[in-house]
């Protein structure tokens, strides 16, 4: 079942290595088909040399593998709540990539320092706070994505405008249109979030990016009025 | 039309990832006919791996497309400035490149910390300052180049000299004599970024390389009593 | 004899220039046979480039050399100490791969900042003192091997939870139940290295992750609940 | 005539882009044949990639061409002024690698902050001062091998045991008993500016490496009780 969905979560999954955005097993991708309403994602722990299409496993939105071999990956929860919560997104990705996990190491949101990240992110890039010991105990990777949704429901910020946010002392999650684009996000949020770190090195006292400039890169690019690209 | 000087700016354009400087499709070259007027540049969005020399766009110095399936680049105006008013240049390059484009970021000008600056670029390279809203809504890349061209007027900075000028929170543009020089200034303004950035962290307190050195250097390279090469 | 370990040592070795942890000469890998009491170890200064399945050195638990026509690594003391103290490693590391060894040479243990490093070493990698100068003289590398072993003791920390240590002014040594899980520690600590240190850049008053954080993962991937993996 | 020896300089040349060290053409390397007094050197700014062993330049210790059809590197009178002085070496490197040369730009020499230094450099690498209006203008090239070798001299320093040294706001010269080891030597260098960098960051108070600890390591290497390496 799904195979056509198979294949791109595959190839999809495969990008991340190729855009040096995971070492070893660090990283998941998946996609969603919403008139189904499954999604389907990478294994849990198996190395990236050995992945194939057919090894992508088939989880409902209660969670429940449906189809596949092996066990989903050991985020799938995560996901799940993300598919849930913003509608209109069809791929989503986990990785461990160097710069953006800094940030959320530091447990600092990523400030829209220039037009590099107002092309493709609304603003910052949120961090989210950690669970608390009972939220960990009681269903970690479910409430990871629970705390996403709700920091986005709060400051209403539109998941689709900011397809990305951070995870203190964890890590990022990118999402999309679909499992590429959501890797497009995830390369984006890698160099951006590296950029920022060195901006601040040259300018501690620098400032985010004049609301002007990144509305005009964002709407360039995005919206009825884009005109960037064919 | 232009099939010799359209070779010459695909090539350029591939340059561009061959030396790291750019991600996705974020970066552009353009070449100028002087003697017919009209400006060769990448088409805008186009994936690197499927450019071809054929897709390059024709554009006049009204920013008219004069020949070309494609949009040009969504730059192409602030090109088009840059052409109108240095008139000793043939090539444009623009570029997310990731230290320059920190330090536009920052907002602030590289300054000459040392021979491998000296060497090709004269003195700092400039960053100019935002736009105003205004300015941005009026006609944001044709304001970007007017910019640039105000700054070096301005500072009675040659352009011959320095090939390089950093645009706020946004990134570089460096040009040169033809498109290759053009993408040779990009690899070395990278450079010079990286190693300003580097040196002003080994030593918070360091002054820019003395004239007398950077005389020596910029003038072993280039004018009548260049003695470097062959 | 020990062909079987002496293949796996050799690719092990192999495998630190694969994932960049070596300049040079600068690392070797060592393997051991319990029941023989027998260890294999990289041969001292062979290029890799160079180096054959063949060459392994095989020595004992007293240091003497049992097998081979080169001289074992210069380090092999110091991996002896280990193994005779740490009896359930079956493979021994040590590179000076970049970042790990700038926290050396900082003399200044890593402290846990995130779930990849949770995920594989439970709380902060130790960094050992100085051996005096009598220590130096006496036994360089059986001391350094004292010293690691004796930080654990006194600290009671397990070996196979901590299965990284940081020489002070020196470099890294991992370990792991066989030579390749080894290897694969001494990737993520240099993963981990780097990440700490810019997470302390981008955010100087950072603490380490929250113990229930660190306690999750570390769980999740070991011991009788894990639940990560196939 | 010095054909062996052109084969070895151009193919320890062709070693400065293999191991990352030189972006365009900044750098090169030569090699002497003490006998006949006479240094094979890289031409002026000829591209590695089209470089050729026959294209090697001969010179005499006076700075004349003995034979090449090209010019030889504008940095000759360097070279010859440090083979002059220092008598046991018998290849020289001048490169603008990343690390080193913002050490150079810092105007700082590099400390010894670990065994991976002290393993070939014994005790810091110095940075010598710029060079005055007069001396730039008198004899640039020949005046920055007088300021090395002066530097030297002044504070006793065996250009065997330090085989490198830093020229203010410009970059490094390494050198060895013949070009590839002035190579090998470079890429130390290299990375030793590269740790040095990253150890002050993660501890702004830290002091270089014990002294008995860098006599270890330096005469393990080096010398008649030498023991590493076969």
């Amino acid at each position: 079942m799904l195979e056509e969905l198979k294949e791109i979560v595959y190839r999809a999954n495969m990008d991340l290595p190729k855009y040096g955005l995971v070492t070893f097993t660090w990283g998941n991708v998946s996609g969603i088909d919403r008139e189904k309403g499954l999604v389907v994602i990478k294994p849990s722990g198996v190395d990236y040399e050995k992945l194939t299409p057919s090894q992508m496993v088939v989880v409902n939105l209660a969670g429940e593998k449906v189809e596949g071999d092996l066990k989903p990956s050991s985020d799938t929860a995560t996901h799940i709540e993300l598919y849930k919560a913003f509608d209109s997104i069809g791929g989503i990705v986990h990785t461990h990539s160097s710069y953006a996990t800094s940030w959320a190491q530091a447990g600092r949101e990523i400030p829209c320092y220039g037009t590099t990240h107002a092309d493709y992110i609304y603003g910052a890039v949120p961090c989210v706070r950690n669970l608390t010991k009972e939220e960990i105990e009681e269903a970690y990777e479910e409430n990871t994505g629970h705390l996403i949704v709700e920091e986005f429901q709060k400051n209403q910020i539109d998941p689709v405008a900011v397809p990305a946010a951070l995870c203190k002392n964890h890590g990022p999650f990118t999402w999309g249109k679909d499992a590429f684009e959501a890797v497009h996000n995830a390369v984006v949020l890698e160099e951006v979030a590296k950029m920022a770190y060195r901006t601040e090195i040259i300018n501690k006292d620098v400032k985010p990016a004049p609301l002007e400039l990144q509305d005009k890169h964002y709407y360039r690019k995005h919206g009825k009025n884009a005109y960037y690209g064919q």
